[in-house]
C-alpha cells in the first residue's frame, strides 16, 4: 500500500546491501559514506516526512557501530527510534525507506517484526538500557560462541528517564558486557531538562582531560602495564584527579560503570578507534559521544527543535512547506489546549502546567512563554510528572498536566496511587489519543479510556471538538471534583469555530444530537463527526437514527442513558480507542446493572496492535470510519 | 469495629499528643522518649501483627524531625510507610494504634484522609521526594508565610526506584527548599541491591571525613565566612578533596543537591543539631543518616528481612507465633509458585526468575537459593524488571517475572511496549492478586485483569487452586504464545493436596465444575471456592444451579461461553478484582459480539478504593463472598 518512491542515492551508499556490505569498505570511505547517507536521508525526508534532525546527528554513530560490531550477531539496541534512519539505511530497507512511516511501509521506528537488525521495539523512550542488559545476560546464560557483543544507544534526554536509571542501577549487579553509547545532543524534543542534563553539559569542559587520560589508558594497555584490576584503581584515581580539575564527579562510575569520554561523536575515525579498543572489554562500559542534532544540514543545526520532526521541506533552501496554523483555518486541538491552558492560567493564579518533554509537542509552550515560573517541564519521567503535581495539588495547586496518550502509560500508578487515591484534582490533559497515525503502533493513544475507566473516583471527558475541549478544561478548574482526565486527539480539529466563552459544563451530562427511535449512535470525543455524517446518510434513507455525545466516560450519563434504553431500539457505540473496556463496555455494564437487555455494537480499535498510516486509512483499517459506521446502523437496524 | 486494645505506655509518650507537647520537651528527654516509643511499638505489634523492623530503626528520626520541624504546618513526606509508625504514635494516634491495619482503624501507611500530619499516599515506594517537590514548589509559589519547609523520608531502597531518580533529577531545577533524609539502612525488605546501594554503603567508609566537613561548615557559617555563593565552592572544593581521598563520588552532588552525610541515625542530639542547622538553608538538601532496621530489639538487628513484618510474637522471647507451612496444611499460593518455579526451572534451562526487592514476598527466593546465577532481583524498579526481561526473552530466555498486582501498575506500559507488542514469551507471576487485606487501599491487587484485558496478544489466566496455579506456570514455560499472566492472591490457598504432575493446560479453556440450567455462575480464580459453596448451597434449595470456572480470562473460553448462553439462563460472574473492565465485563463483550441477550450479573471490587481489613471483612464488604453470591443466584433465578 506504500507509495514508494526511491530517491538517487550516492555511489558508495548504492553498494551497501547490509552492514557486511559496509564492512568491506576502508575506514578512509566511511567518511563519504556518511556524507551520502545525510544527503538520502534530506532529499528522502523532504518529500516524505519523518524524524530528521536526531537521525542526522548520529550518521557517524551508527556507520561506526556497524562497522566495528557484527550485527546481527551483535546486538544494536536504539533507545527511541527517532535516531535509528541510518540505521535503516545500512541494513537493507535503503530502497523500502521510501515508504517510511506509510501503511504496508516501513515504521518509523526500529521494529523488530520488519528486520533481524531491530532487537527491540523503540517507541518509548529509556528502555534500552534495560533491553539490552537482560540480552547481554541471556547471551552469558547461554554461553554464547563466540561472544556476543550488546549495545545499547541512548540519548542525553533518554537517559533522564526513571526506567533508564533503573538499568543503570542494576548493569553493574550481574556479569554482563553492556556497552551503552550515550548519544548527548543536549537536547530532547524541545531542550533539555534536569540535572543530569546539565551535568552532562559540564563534563564538555573536561574534554581535553578525558582525551589525556584516553590516551594514557592506550599507552598503558599497549605497554601491558594496566591489567584489569589495576585499571580500576586507575580509573578511579583519574576520576579523583579530574573531580578536583573540573569541579565535577562522575555519576557513571559512582554506578559502577567504566567512562570512556566525551568525545566528538562526528569524529569517525575516533568513535570507529574508541570503540574497537573497548569493544571486547568485560563488563559494562559507558561510551560518551557528544554530537550534534541536524548535524550536516545548517537549518537543522540552528534549530533543531523545531527540526525535530520538520514535515515536508525543500532541500535546498530548507523552507518549510507545512506552517503554523493559519487564520481561518482550523486549529489542531494540541493549540486549542495551549492556549486555552494560557488564557485559564491567566485568570487563575492556581494554575501551573507541567509536562514531560513534550512542550512543544502539547504546546505547554504557549503557557510557558508567557509565564515561565508557572511551567515545569520535566523532561522524559511521565511518572514524576504525575506525581510532582499530586504533591502540588495536594497543597492547593491546580495542575495541568499535558501527556501523550500512549506515553501516559508509564505513569499509570502514578495516577492511581499519587492522584486518584486522595482525589487530588490535578487535570490530565491527553493529547494523542485515539490514532495518531504515522507514528504507529507504539504511539497510539489506544487504551486510554480503558485504562481509567476503572480508577475510583477519576472524571473522564473528551470534548468532540475545539469549543467543548475549552470548556472541560474550564470546568476541571474549580471545583471539588477530584482528578480529571480530559482526551483529545492528535491533529487539528474540524471546526474554524473554535473561539467561545469559557463555561462550566456540567459533569457527568452528555448530549442527546440528533434524535431518533430506530437505532442510538452513541460516541465520545471528535469521532462524533464521522457518525454524524453515518446518522445523516442513514435519516436520508429513512432510518430514524438518533446520536448522542457521551462527552464523559466517567461518571456516565445515566439520565442519558435511561432515555437511550427506554427506547429499546439497537445501540451503537463508537470510540477512537480500545474496544476491549472502553466505552462501549461502560455501557454494557450500565445497562445489564440497570436491567437492561438490549443489542449493544460496539465499534473502536480492535485487539490487536495497529501499525502506522494515515489516520484515515487507519479509522478505516479498525473499521470505525463514517461509512463503517453507517454499514452497522443499517446492519444493526434490520434486527 | 476495630477490636482495639491499648497498651500501656510510657509516662513521657503518654503525655504526647501532638508533635506540640513533643516540642515543648527538654533535648534531654528525648532519648527517654525513643526508648518508650520502641517499647510501645514492640508490645503492641507482638499482639496486633505490622510492619515492625522498619519503623523501630527511624524512631530517633522520627522524633527529632518533629521536634525541630513545625509540623503540621512544615510538611512531612514518608516514602512507604512501613517507617512511619513512631510518626502514628506522635500525631495523635497513639490509642487508635491499637487498631492498626485493622477494618475501621488505622491504615498502617500513612493517610491523608486518616490525618492532617499524613501528607501523602505511602504504600507505593519511591514517591516521596517527586510529592515533596511538588508541595516545596507549590510554597514558593503561593509565598507562603511564614516559610513552609518539606521533608522527604526516603529510604536507601525507595530511592533506587526510577521515579526517585526522576524526582531528583527534577530537584534542582526549580526555586524550593525541599530536604530530602536519606533513611539508610542497607535493606529493603530483602537484602538491597544495585549499585547506588553498593555506593551508598562505601560512603560510610568516610564519615570521619565528612564529619570534619560539616564541622568546619558550622565554623564558618558562626563567623559569618561563608554566604550562598561561596558554599557552593567550599562545598564543590570539600567533594572533590574527599573524592581524592575516599576514592568515591558524590552522586547527589553531581545532582545538584547539597549533601550532608552520613551521621549515625540513632544519635539523636546529632541528628537534632544537624537538622536545626540546615533547617532553614534554601535550596534543595540531601541528609544521609545510617541506621539500623530493628534497632533496639535485639532479634530483629540479627535477622531484619524476617522481622520486617514478623506475625505476632513475644516481645520478651522474640518467639514468633506463626511460622512456616506445616506439613499437611494448605501452603501460601506464593510457596506453591516459588516451589514449582524451583522445579520448572530445573528442567527446562531456558527459564529464569525475576522480582523486584519482592525475594521473599513472591517465594522466588525458593530458586534463588538453589540456582542464584539465574534469579535477578532488580530491587524496587518494577519497570526495569519487565523490560529486562522482555530483553531476556528476546534472546532465548523464558523469564518468570513475580510481582504485585498493585506494584505491577508501575510496569503497565513496559508490559505493552517491551513485551506484548513484540509477543515475547515473559511470564508475569502476579501475586498479591485481588484483595490483601491488612495493606489496605494502597495494596489491593484489584485492577490487573482490567488492565491487562486490553493489551492484545497477553494471555491472562488464573487457576483456582494451587495445582491449576502450578499447570499454568507449566503450560506457560514453552510454546508459542507470546507473554502470558498468571495471578494468583495473597495468603494461603484452601487445599492441601497441591502437589500434582506438571502437565500442560490447553490454553482458552475453562471448565464446567457444576452441570444445571437454571443459572450460570462464571468465576475466575480461587473465588471459585466460594461460589462453589453458594452453588451447593443453591442446588440444595432447590435452583439447578451451574457453576463454570473461566480459568482464562483472555483469550475467553467461547465453547463454554457458547455452552452458558444457549442455556438462555441469567449469568452470574465472580471475580476478585474490579467489576469494572474486568472478567465479567468481557463476558458481556463476548455475548453482545455474538448476538446474545442473556441478564448478567457482575460481583467482584465495586469502584471504589477499599480500606484495609481482613480478606474475609472485605470480601463481605465488597459484596462477592459466599453468601453474596448465594443471595444473588436466588435473586437472579427468579428474573
Amino acid at each position: 500500500m506504500s507509495t514508494a518512491t526511491t530517491y538517487a542515492c550516492g555511489p558508495l551508499l548504492a553498494t551497501i546491501d547490509s552492514p557486511a556490505d559496509l564492512r568491506r569498505l576502508s575506514p578512509d570511505q566511511l567518511p563519504q559514506l556518511c556524507a551520502e547517507i545525510r544527503d538520502y536521508l534530506i532529499h528522502s525526508l523532504s518529500e516524505n516526512p519523518g524524524h530528521f534532525a536526531s537521525s542526522m546527528g548520529a550518521v557517524e554513530l551508527t556507520v561506526a557501530l556497524h562497522y566495528v560490531f557484527n550485527t546481527p550477531y551483535d546486538r544494536l539496541v536504539w533507545d527511541v527510534g527517532h535516531q535509528a534512519y541510518g540505521h535503516k539505511l545500512l541494513t537493507g530497507r535503503r530502497e523500502a525507506f521510501a515508504g517510511n512511516r506509510k501503511l504496508g511501509g516501513l515504521s518509523g521506528f526500529p521494529n523488530p517484526a520488519e528486520s533481524e537488525y531491530d532487537t527491540f521495539s523503540a517507541g518509548h523512550a529509556s528502555n534500552s538500557i534495560s533491553a539490552a542488559l537482560g540480552m547481554a545476560v541471556a547471551s552469558q546464560l547461554q554461553h554464547d560462541t563466540p561472544r556476543r557483543n550488546v549495545v545499547a544507544i541512548v540519548g542525553d534526554a533518554s537517559i533522564s528517564g526513571g526506567l533508564a536509571f533503573e538499568g543503570l542501577n542494576n548493569v553493574s549487579n550481574t556479569p554482563n558486557n553492556l556497552l551503552i553509547v550515550l548519544n548527548d545532543n543536549d537536547m530532547s524534543i524541545d531542550a533539555n531538562v534536569g540535572a543530569l542534563n546539565s551535568y552532562l553539559a559540564h563534563m564538555t569542559t573536561s574534554r581535553l582531560y578525558n582525551d589525556l587520560r584516553y590516551k594514557a589508558f592506550r599507552l598503558l594497555k599497549k605497554t601491558g602495564l594496566i591489567n584489569d584490576s589495576r585499571k580500576g584503581a586507575l580509573l578511579r584515581f583519574n576520576n579523583s584527579l579530574k573531580s578536583l580539575l573540573t569541579k565535577q564527579q562522575n555519576l557513571f562510575e559512582g554506578l559502577d560503570i567504566r567512562y570512556f569520554g566525551p568525545f566528538d561523536g562526528h569524529d569517525l575515525p575516533t568513535i570507529v578507534r574508541v570503540l574497537n579498543d573497548i569493544r571486547d572489554m568485560d563488563g559494562p562500559r559507558i561510551l560518551h559521544l557528544r554530537t550534534v542534532k541536524g548535524k550536516g544540514y545548517a537549518p537543522a543545526e540552528a534549530d533543531p527543535a523545531s527540526w525535530h520532526a520538520p514535515g515536508k521541506f525543500d532541500p535546498e533552501t530548507g523552507e518549510r512547506a507545512a506552517a503554523k496554523c493559519e487564520p481561518g483555518k482550523a486549529p489542531k486541538y494540541q493549540d486549542v489546549f495551549g492556549d486555552t491552558l494560557l488564557e485559564l492560567a491567566r485568570r487563575n493564579p492556581k494554575i501551573v502546567g507541567v509536562t514531560a518533554a513534550m512542550l512543544s509537542g502539547t504546546s505547554v509552550a504557549t503557557m510557558q512563554a508567557a509565564m515561565p515560573d508557572r511551567v515545569f517541564d520535566v523532561g522524559i519521567s511521565e511518572g514524576h510528572a504525575v506525581t510532582f503535581a499530586g504533591g502540588l495539588a495536594k497543597d492547593g495547586m491546580r495542575p495541568y498536566v499535558a501527556i501523550y496518550s500512549s506515553f501516559l502509560q508509564r505513569a499509570y500508578d502514578h495516577i492511581i496511587h499519587d492522584v486518584a487515591l486522595m482525589g487530588l484534582p490535578v487535570t490530565f490533559c491527553i493529547d494523542r489519543a485515539g490514532l495518531v497515525g504515522e507514528d504507529g503502533a507504539t504511539h497510539h493513544g489506544a487504551f486510554d479510556m480503558a485504562y481509567l475507566r476503572t480508577i475510583p473516583g477519576l472524571t473522564i471527558a473528551s470534548g468532540r471538538d475545539g469549543k467543548t475541549l475549552r470548556k472541560l478544561m474550564y470546568t476541571a478548574q474549580d471545583g471539588d471534583h477530584g482528578p480529571f482526565a480530559i482526551r483529545y486527539p492528535r491533529g487539528a480539529s474540524r471546526q474554524t469555530d473554535w473561539r467561545c466563552e469559557l463555561e462550566s459544563m456540567p459533569i457527568g451530562k452528555g448530549e442527546r444530537l440528533t434524535a431518533g427511535n430506530d437505532v442510538a449512535v452513541l460516541t465520545i470525543g471528535p469521532v462524533a463527526d464521522d457518525a454524524a455524517e453515518a446518522v445523516a446518510k442513514a435519516r436520508e434513507a429513512g432510518i430514524d437514527a438518533a446520536q448522542y455525545d457521551m462527552i464523559f466516560l466517567k461518571p456516565l450519563d445515566e439520565d442519558l442513558l435511561r432515555e437511550v434504553a427506554e427506547k429499546n431500539c439497537p445501540i451503537i457505540t463508537v470510540e477512537d480507542g480500545v474496544r476491549s473496556g472502553g466505552m462501549g463496555s461502560a455501557v454494557e455494564e450500565w445497562l445489564q446493572d440497570n436491567g437492561y437487555r438490549r443489542t449493544v455494537r460496539r465499534m473502536g480499535i480492535p485487539d490487536s496492535f495497529v501499525p502506522q498510516g494515515t489516520p484515515a486509512q487507519l479509522q478505516h483499517m479498525c473499521g470505525f470510519d463514517s461509512d463503517a459506521i453507517f454499514g452497522a446502523i443499517k446492519d444493526i437496524s434490520k434486527l
